[in-house]
């Protein structure tokens, strides 16, 4: 059994029946719709599925055919930054499936959708053709309305598709990514200023852990802080060791961890390596575990 | 989905043609046999198997018109304690049911057994009629060989079936109980002494931790030494409790924990509970991780 995850974002927070019609296309291909988020000052929303890598291919190129008639970004604006109608495409692997079958689906998808739709894909993270397109941001910068002009410059032809923006639906960034965790550690104290200076500490963009994001913030209505933080790759960065780490950040300050949270989901292996790193578990391996077992043995 | 474990334990550990025999009842019945385990010099063999309840019932009962006719207790010695051809069978809730499941299926079971083979049969643990019934070593012991004078005292009648022993069955104890979780902890000494002393310290028959059972051995060929435990409860005495209370036993005499150990299987459950009690996870709950929701969400 393989399952892939797709999390599309698109260009529309507004108007139900235009959710509804891409909701109802991705259903219909046969994967699991899991959450619909939409965001109407953000005018976006985030749709969350899973299933087989067929189904999966389906139900991206469904989407499409639903969301790219529908949407017009020269009538569209909101607070997020977006350059497409289908703005961004990440595949997650989840089970039986590895990065590199990721990433290879991000370029079958993405060459599907620039010959069907007419829409330029650039591949981002995993998937990226090169460095300066990894990042997201980067690949965004500019957004729908600077999206002609940028794209005249050679550095930033598209992967696949024509050479310059589809009229109404801008450009997709088409990629592959590990699955996000949202973790939260509250601080015994409403010192912003410590938690600032811990996120500072633990994230990667100024000198922390390689896949932690992170921001110190307020959390009024308990008047305590918080050290926000997306992992972007909890096999490389584990959840246990950014605990670690903030918690001694945090003492360094005389302040003590009050409780953790995990926002949405977590993959199960994320907690089972937590729990074999606490418990200096030795040799264990996930076919110890009941429930793979019975999943795993034959009938 | 509703899965139930059972674990028979059957008098018989040398000839394979008899365990092929209770082998394949238990597989035509739709369980899932997981584990086979002979050991000739008890000369006993424990099966482990797993699927819906009414399968689970099903294979108990295949399991013994097949051992029943093919084993007699007065030609039967191993080092192994027994009283019954098929000695134990306990009932365990993995998915989807509850304890008192697993006692009802542990009574009905039992009734059925011992009308249809005149087998007396106890109930034991969490499915024991009193309390002095409820440790299998109490309800066992005298095992077959004194058992005709064992059930002519009163206290001793079984739950079902007749008042004395089948002439080459015995008896059987059938119960219900938590998962087994068999956990060890290794500690950088060869100190025997400082291992005993920690078992005494946290097992529940000496003062310590309600669900635990414990024994300090040496590991010889490591030169090292092991707390060796049984968890018969995980949900009330955790995983990680007993780590860190024998880490702080063994701080006490300077020593150190090497590593721990699974043997064999351990419920998802255990290791959840185990991470999101270290990482201090408020509020969290298994519908956030992500192969549970993929799982229970509709495709």
């Amino acid at each position: 059994m393989a399952i892939v995850e797709c999390i599309p974002n698109i260009s529309e927070g507004r108007r139900q029946d235009v959710l509804d019609a891409c909701a109802g296309a991705i259903s219909l291909a046969g994967v699991r719709l899991l959450d619909v988020k939409p965001d109407p000052s953000h005018h976006r929303t985030v749709f969350t599925f899973a299933g087989e890598p067929d189904r999966v291919r389906a139900a991206v190129l469904a989407l499409y055919d639903a969301a790219v008639p529908a949407i017009d970004l020269r009538q569209h604006s909101g607070e997020h930054p977006r350059m497409g109608a289908v703005d961004v495409v990440p595949f997650v692997p989840i089970e039986g499936v590895t990065m590199t079958d990721c990433v290879a689906m991000a370029r079958e998808v993405g060459a599907e959708i620039a010959a069907r739709h007419q829409v330029p894909v650039y591949l981002y993270e995993e998937a990226a053709s090169q460095p300066a397109r990894r990042n997201l941001e980067d690949v965004r910068r500019g957004e729908f309305e600077g999206l002609a002009q940028k794209m005249r410059a050679a550095e930033w032809r598209p992967d696949f598709g024509p050479a310059e923006p589809h009229p109404s639906a801008g450009a997709s960034a088409v990629g592959a990514r590990m699955p996000l965790i949202a973790y939260n550690i509250n601080l015994a104290t409403n010192r912003l200023d410590v938690a600032k200076k811990i996120a500072t500490a633990v994230r990667h963009s100024s000198g922390g852990l390689r896949f932690v994001k992170a921001m110190g913030i307020e959390l009024g209505d308990r008047d305590i802080v918080q050290v926000s933080m997306n992992l972007t790759n909890y096999e490389k960065t584990p959840v246990f060791r950014v605990f670690e780490l903030v918690r001694r950040e945090a003492a360094r300050y005389g302040v003590t961890v009050l409780e953790s949270e995990i926002v949405g989901l977590i993959p199960q292996a994320a907690l089972t390596a937590s729990a074999a790193w606490y418990l200096q578990l030795d040799g264990f391996s996930d076919g110890q575990i009941l429930e793979n077992k019975l999943r795993t043995t034959a009938s």
